[in-house]
């Protein structure tokens, strides 16, 4: 798989759509688990407020950043889990898959930008996301799934089956 | 800038050959820092057996990782630190270029795989090498670039202008 795989510029839902894919049904059938579509621009990025700056994006730019990620679809996958009754995107998580030549020419799944809605937190939405991101990642063959957090989150990742394995260092250029 | 900007499959060393992106000497001018090139194969993999399992990988798996790489230099620069004099590669680095929505269709750097070969540590090379990546993290506009670290390897990164701002968590499949 590469770059060349892409879809065409037309496609209006981000990366794969075959079965292994597709939604993963909650208990209730209130939430399905899909990938991020262009249309999602408005939803999305005010989901993601919730976790951190935004600033404005055009359409312009939107569409040309998730044209981008499209064609690149066997490295990043964005996720969102939508409540079917009100289409509200409650819950979302990117899994950025890393080729690596170590372990084998292997890969690493990073999980980032991972928010749930305030309004519905508490449902136990954001553990059956990440599940379904460490699952990917595991399809994919990656050899490992990380993520940065504070470290307040452990307890809940460690309820997703990870665990604290080493620090994270930054540094901030603006 | 997208995977469609890569050169020809005769290239032999990754990514951008502008001036930015040269050597920085240092003082002694023992050292280059470059990019990995495809002719780096046994030298490279036997730094990076410092760090971790490599594996067993043949030369048409490094050829075609190191092109699919490369065909993604947007995405992937991995540096090596050279001693001009046996052409030993000392030290390595890789930088990830993380496209994001967030903080206005911005990207992060992400510094993997930091390996200085042991006969070679203790005279400040590795952070020659990462202060060289964070800069072109800067130049490709990141708004930040982090790492994954072991703790007791905070003051060294601290050394390089980094902090500790949060903790890593992973799932191992292997």
């Amino acid at each position: 798989m590469n770059c060349l795989r892409s879809k065409s510029h037309l496609q209006k839902e981000m990366a794969q759509s075959s079965t292994s894919n597709s939604s993963d049904m909650d208990n209730s059938e209130q939430y399905q688990i899909r990938l991020l579509r262009e249309a999602d621009k408005v939803k999305y990025l005010a989901l993601l407020s919730q976790l951190t700056t935004v600033g404005e994006i055009s359409d312009d730019q939107w569409k040309e950043r998730f044209e981008e990620l499209s064609r690149m679809n066997d490295t990043y996958e964005i996720w969102v889990l939508e409540e079917k009754s009100t289409s509200n995107l409650v819950a979302c998580a990117t899994l950025l898959i890393e080729k690596k030549f170590i372990h084998g020419v292997s890969q690493v799944g990073h999980i980032e930008e991972v928010v749930t809605d305030s309004a519905y937190r508490g449902k136990g939405l954001g553990k059956k996301l990440i599940t379904h991101l460490i699952d990917r990642a595991k399809i994919l063959k990656c050899y490992k799934v990380i993520l940065d957090c504070k470290e307040d989150l452990i307890p809940f990742y460690a309820s997703c089956g990870m665990k604290q394995h080493a620090v994270s260092a930054a540094v901030y250029f603006e």
